[in-house]
């Protein structure tokens, strides 16, 4: 288990009304949902749905340091950022940005950490496939 | 078990920045959400909790119909109103409303019928002791 | 313009836990904003942003007719099925439904009515160059 | 205009479906929406609405630093508890916590900074009324 960086996965999330409110621009708790869909997408939905279906793990969110320099628009196809380590075998730690059409600096950064828990909400460490896997595609 | 209607509950929901979209009034999936919370209270969340973790049975919704006559506003405290009657021991059917302050007519009105089911999805009755409270309360 | 129903749009929509609630399935307000991406789709979200922004015109939901008739599960990927219809210049109704994966009948049907107002919401004619570009797609 | 921390208010904030994920707790960027709504509470909706509408003024969050140390469940009231300070004319920072019934720590905490924008998002001194009325208040 390394705890070096992962390379940048990208993932695409088109603005829809539902994503803004009354002062035109994405309403901030949005950007955790499409960091988690993102995340989602590095580890693979399916998987999520096994693990918790049959292993009785899921991940918990920690923490999460955002930090918004730039509005978002509806209509924008944003590129969301996504890197990650292994802090330990209980422990994701996530570097994730949000990037508007052109930009040349990210509209939103952040910082989650993710521990893996069983149904009772107690720290698990991850199986050892799992972590292979997301080795493997790091 | 009686098909009159119920009398009317009232039930206050203010407007947040969440609720909105950029075109300035509330997003409209979002009244489905507010009838929603309204028919909790009528219920009473913690008597649908113990439903579903002693009794594993919850109100699914089957069908809303739902007319929007006029924007809801950012700041605005709502009066959501609520009546319900039973349509069968597995169906309950409720008449639901918007009024913006002082309005003389509702923003949006809604008829939504939920159906009693079991953890597999399965239509169930509703247990007496649940009908006769809301009976009793009606 | 025509009154006859349009071809069928597909629109894929993959299930995130944002969209489940601690039931274990979809949230039911949430079927309405599939509805609304995939009917943004259809008329494309920088044709609904450039009438907003140079003509202040947008289209706004005045009903929505729902049938629940399944679960959808996290991690399933949907398909928005949708066809429209003009009623008036002012109106137009959308048919549209969810189908989860290798279902034979959809999970969820609706009937939706949107209206095109000015950004004071008193109804407007949609602009004929939409109706033109609608009627060519559909 | 000082730098010390205001009193604590208290906003309670009930739990509905709408708020949790199929994991069976509060999906997590939900808690940035409780922390939103008590600030709105303690700003006042009414002047946050006036000063958008009158002014062209508005607050945007900058920064969140969010620890999920426990899980939230269906049903529960939650106590979100609020502090703040000014940093500068442009700036302020919100102490948040989210506590359980009879729980003996936090289960959620939070800092977050907010600024003072324009409509087009430059950033701009709060108005001296609306300080001195949040200082009287703290």
């Amino acid at each position: 288990m390394t705890a070096t960086l992962s390379k940048t996965f990208h993932f695409p999330v088109q603005i829809y009304y539902e994503d803004t409110d009354f002062s035109g621009v994405v309403y901030h708790p949005n950007f955790l949902k499409y960091f988690e869909r993102a995340r989602e997408h590095v580890i693979g939905a399916n998987v999520l749905n096994q693990l918790w279906q049959h292993q009785q793990l899921g991940f918990a969110v920690y923490r999460t340091d955002m930090l918004c320099h730039d509005g978002v628009e509806f209509a924008d196809i944003i590129d969301v950022r996504t890197q990650f380590y292994f802090e330990s075998k209980y422990r994701t730690v996530w570097k994730q940005e949000i990037w508007r059409p052109n930009a040349s600096k990210p509209a939103v950064t952040a910082t989650i950490e993710m521990v893996c828990m069983n149904k009772k909400r107690q720290l698990a460490p991850m199986p050892i496939d799992l972590i292979n896997t997301l080795q493997q595609q790091a």
